[in-house]
């Protein structure tokens, strides 16, 4: 193999390509060409477009700040709030695009594609996981009410944030990110 | 022209075929073809795809079930119960397929069309103002706490209930609108 790293080149050009464009919008060849890579060198690789599509949501799961969810060393609330200020920032710095390549994959191909949606649920089960975990410490430190089950306040959070991505990138204004503050910090969890 | 309805059939062949396959994946010939039209019939009818997706949309946002937000003869957080129940219900019956064709078009194409952008901007700004006007309602009645602004809450709510059908669309099961309801409802509009 001429370059060791032809593969991971394909990788993380396939999370930009899918992450910009979506799944369909964003051909092998577009992929390909933005990793330099020969177009004929895809299939050595990967199976599927498909299953690239599986492999670059695991790479961006990995990106999404999970593991300072389980940073003992920062109040679990406190933990909560710079988990989402961040996922804000970086969607500032996108201009309000992109969304979440999570709920971008949900949206165009968890209808179509059964392998794709499996690694959807599975990259949004763990993150509601994280999000639980830290919500249940919260209770535990008095700084949550109990009225409710950590993972149902879980769920309903992360279901609320991907919305407010959505919401962003259609008005391209901040206004549902600061909708989000207010109500998850100012009411839900509390 | 031999039809006088063939550009009705169009449009509805569109919202229909964007629901369920999205912007890109469905082509002028797939809409021409579910609508029994001649593909050469399109550009009789419509400048573009866009240009299609904006009236469709349209078509769309008029089944929301905005006017019953504003029916004074049902107490407003009742109102609101029930519109999100017929969303929730709309989705049971598609086996938590399709997602809301408002959130499709902003994931896939509010960032590539300027012309989509501001027609799922102004679907989701019309929603959101019935909403906020019907929590105004249940804040006057005492039924919800005035402690946040209506439109705040409005905002909030469409946007969680967006992310709820991304996460019903990966996990094909009602766990999402379980938290909605009780989040929102129990928590949230009180």
């Amino acid at each position: 193999m001429a370059r060791a790293s032809l593969r991971e080149d394909i990788v993380n050009a396939a999370v930009e390509q899918f992450h910009m464009f979506g799944f369909t919008a964003a051909g092998v060849k577009d992929i390909t060409d933005a990793a330099g890579a020969p177009k004929g060198s895809f299939y050595n690789h990967f199976e599927s477009k498909e299953a690239l599509a599986v492999i670059a949501l695991e790479r961006y799961g990995a990106t999404r700040g999970l593991a300072a969810l389980g940073d003992t060393s920062v109040p679990p609330l406190a933990r909560l709030r710079w988990h989402f200020e961040a996922l804000r920032d970086e969607n500032l710095a996108y201009g309000f695009s992109r969304g979440c390549l999570i709920g971008d994959l949900a949206t165009e191909i968890a209808d179509h594609s059964e392998v794709v949606r499996k690694a959807v649920q599975d990259s949004m089960q763990q993150w509601c996981d994280a999000l639980s975990g830290t919500i249940a410490e919260a209770q535990q430190a008095g700084e949550v009410t109990k009225a409710l089950e950590a993972d149902t306040i879980a769920r309903f959070v992360l279901s609320a944030w991907e919305g407010a991505l959505v919401s962003a990138r259609s008005d391209k204004s901040a206004k549902s990110f600061e909708a989000f503050f207010t109500v998850v910090f100012g009411v839900v969890l509390r």
